[in-house]
């Protein structure tokens, strides 16, 4: 089983609005809800790859429940089980407004719920029993408040201690700390790189994070795919073809290939080249956490990959 | 008691962000969460004004119960009652945005729960049960789906059946519809009441709206006040100065100050006077429902209330 953790997960709202106009009042067309939170858009992936998943973190109160009650409906891509602990502090709301006449998204997202020492201390076992049975884990996102800054630390130990990989995937902070605890994989983009190395070349920043502690670092470019370095070379990926679309979980979908790609002991060109293709994939579908199967099986075998020198 | 009729209740979510920026992905600073819809505010006006009210309506779902925790928590105030209908749909959410460096607020509201047929079948049934014990009632807010847009029509004749007075608060079609079956008083703002005559002089479009059906017409003008065509003469009623500040929910703490002043047996410039101090004591407070009790009682000896020629 691969296991999936979300600290703080959210119960994600879109709102489609035919033009959105700030000062205005609106009357919004249509509401979606969705399970939300990196964790789970990359446990819904690989659902869908075929790979027994789990997810954990944190859920509670009316949205908590709500969470709980959409991921359960998640069959068709796959099944994903639920191990959330529960807190007396209730979920957060994450709010997409999508403008319908231009297709930009807004997103105000709230803070999450304050997390007592009890409860984190409940979850770091609930998370030592799971590591028995998990194949890899990944670390999604950013933490709740009451939560501490190190925790990504701790739970990369846990771990490595256990044998099982690790891939880390936040930012600032909470990212320096994981990365110092020396997980598999990181998985920044540009600008979580740039964040916490204060340069924005992205090689050279890769190497910086890198040399913190992460065996392998893949960083997710946007459009110009990924750069991968890892402990068999340095590799620069990029799709056939550049798709327009929707970037939200693009990177959770490279999470979900990597993991995927680790547990099949694949050789890393190829789960480099499965999460380009994934990434790209998920772009042109609907929400994150989803990707087109048919056109990720046409990007698949074109994705370009190119072995970089070695030295910077 | 004073009855309060929201038909499409909501939970009022608003966010505090330093910056709304279209496009751009924002970290919410403030949450807060209120039981919302026009006769909600105006039950807990009431309530603060020290009569009895009980508010019925449609709640559903997750939000519903959110909504009715937090109505029964709304004690210093003075007591609210609960009567809604229970619904399978999910209660509406509101989410209005506020820019904390403008102070600018920006609204969406959700289309809110398909009622069916026979919900709408058993509020009817309910809301004839409550007008026993009524001393008076408002009608107030847009429709959810699947209500009759004639609903308020109904809702008015039951009201005037039963001899209880009633104040509808719409616009549209409903308000329309709610006219032709005479109710007892009609508070439009001006842009509402323009919707529904064709025309933006307000004396001119209130003389309309009451040879439609209304016995009484108190237009609401916003920072120039009120305009009342009622039986004993034509107002207009101006604050003592004009205030800056939040409007929403001015317009519901006139519909309480009228009710309230109906109930009471004030003559009519005494309910207008109220209705005016309130109003603007309301655009003073944090939010919707609530007033700034000294302020009120300042202003209220102030309020200019200048007869109008009876012809137009």
């Amino acid at each position: 089983m691969i296991l999936t953790v979300t600290l703080n997960a959210a119960l994600d709202i879109t709102y489609r609005v035919p033009r959105l106009e700030p000062r205005a009042s609106h009357r919004v067309r249509e509401v979606a809800e969705r399970p939300g939170g990196k964790g789970l858009n990359v446990a819904r992936v690989l659902g869908a790859l075929g790979h027994e998943t789990l997810v954990t973190g944190f859920t509670g109160g009316p949205n908590g429940d709500r969470l709980r009650a959409l991921l359960s409906e998640v069959t068709e891509e796959g099944p994903v089980g639920d191990a959330f602990v529960a807190v007396g502090g209730d979920t957060r709301r994450t709010v997409t407004v999508v403008d319908e006449a231009s297709g930009d998204a807004t997103v105000l997202n709230e803070p999450g719920p304050q997390i007592a020492p009890a409860e984190w201390e409940r979850f770091l076992d609930v998370y030592g029993e799971l590591l028995h049975d998990a194949t890899a884990v990944a670390l999604c996102g950013s933490l709740p408040p009451g939560v501490p800054v190190g925790a990504y630390g701790t739970l990369v130990r846990a771990a490595r201690t256990a044998g099982v990989p690790v891939l880390l995937d936040t930012s600032g902070e909470p990212l320096l700390r994981g990365l110092a605890a020396r997980p598999d994989v990181v998985k920044p983009n540009s600008h979580e790189l740039a964040g916490i190395t204060g340069t924005t070349e992205p090689l050279r920043a890769a190497r910086l994070a890198q040399r913190r502690g992460a065996h392998a670092v893949v960083a997710s470019l946007g459009e110009d795919g990924l750069l991968g370095l890892t402990p068999e070379g340095v590799w620069r990926v990029e799709p056939p073809r550049r798709l327009a679309g929707n970037p939200t979980g693009a990177g959770d979908s490279v999470v979900a290939a990597l993991l995927s790609g680790l547990v099949e002991g694949l050789p890393w060109p190829d789960r480099l080249a499965r999460a380009a293709a994934l990434s790209a994939a998920t772009v042109r579908a609907e929400a994150a956490g989803e990707f087109d199967r048919v056109l990720y099986e046409e990007l698949l075998p074109g994705v370009r990959i190119d072995r970089q020198m070695a030295a910077v």
